[in-house]
């Protein structure tokens, strides 16, 4: 009965499918999943981040699947803020992501310019262009967590 | 503490480190990084499963951008079976995975080999290739938990 209600809910909301947007049986199922794919962007985050700061030796290689796995995993927390999913299970969404798309759409947006320099930096096995790239990335995740993420 | 006793532990195991493999701070974040990739790609999964078996409308794009991140995805849950990694959270994963690692590699090896597969049917929009190809990944699926995940 609840996956029912949650379903009409997001199919009364009207919002327009984006490429990639998709639907969860359960609100529970929405936040874990936009939970996991910022789980393991997090950790692989901390990893360039280490290797910008020099707190663990700078691997290229290791850099640029990282940064590729960041760019990929930056495509989908987006799909699950779905209408309905500000409840369910523990969450620090705030309310604005819902009330104003708009804005919670422009830190999405500013995420995924900053990504692929991000990758492509990585791959060079310039520190500096890493380190230039990994402020930017930093900066964009601030920015959104700064409005849209409870402390 | 802790987090240096894990570092130890995983350099002590001597594996060698396969591309990708990397370190966690803490045997949670192993453990949640893997159960976080499993969980994307189980979501996708079923998104997968229910075109292929008639439950919601075959849309090629999205069944394609699913495949994609299960193929993304599938190459992320072994990085989390850290050494160590048994226990610091609740995991159904079984002691197996650690004494006999050439099985659970095999295990591993059949799904990366089945997933390419399944994004290229995805891709077609031909529902006779999207069923076959989501079966054979149904089928590497279920080889992997019916060994190595508890009930």
């Amino acid at each position: 009965m609840k996956k029912r209600l949650f379903a009409i809910a997001i199919a009364a909301a009207g919002i327009p499918l984006l490429a990639g947007a998709q639907q969860f049986s359960k609100p529970e199922d929405a936040i874990k999943y936009r939970q996991s794919s910022l789980f393991i962007m997090g950790q692989h985050v901390g990893l360039l981040g280490a290797m910008a700061n020099d707190k663990s030796p700078f691997d290229p290689a290791q850099a640029q699947a990282s940064a590729e796995i960041v760019q990929t995993g930056g495509t989908l927390p987006w799909n699950g803020f779905v209408p309905g999913s500000d409840k369910g299970a523990p969450t620090k969404a705030r309310a604005v992501i819902w009330t104003d798309p708009g804005k919670f759409n422009a830190a999405k947006e500013r995420l995924l310019s900053v990504l692929p320099k991000l990758a492509a930096a990585a791959g060079t096995g310039d520190k500096a262009q890493l380190r230039q790239a990994f402020g930017e990335t930093g900066a964009a995740c601030k920015n959104c967590h700064d409005d849209f993420r409870a402390r």
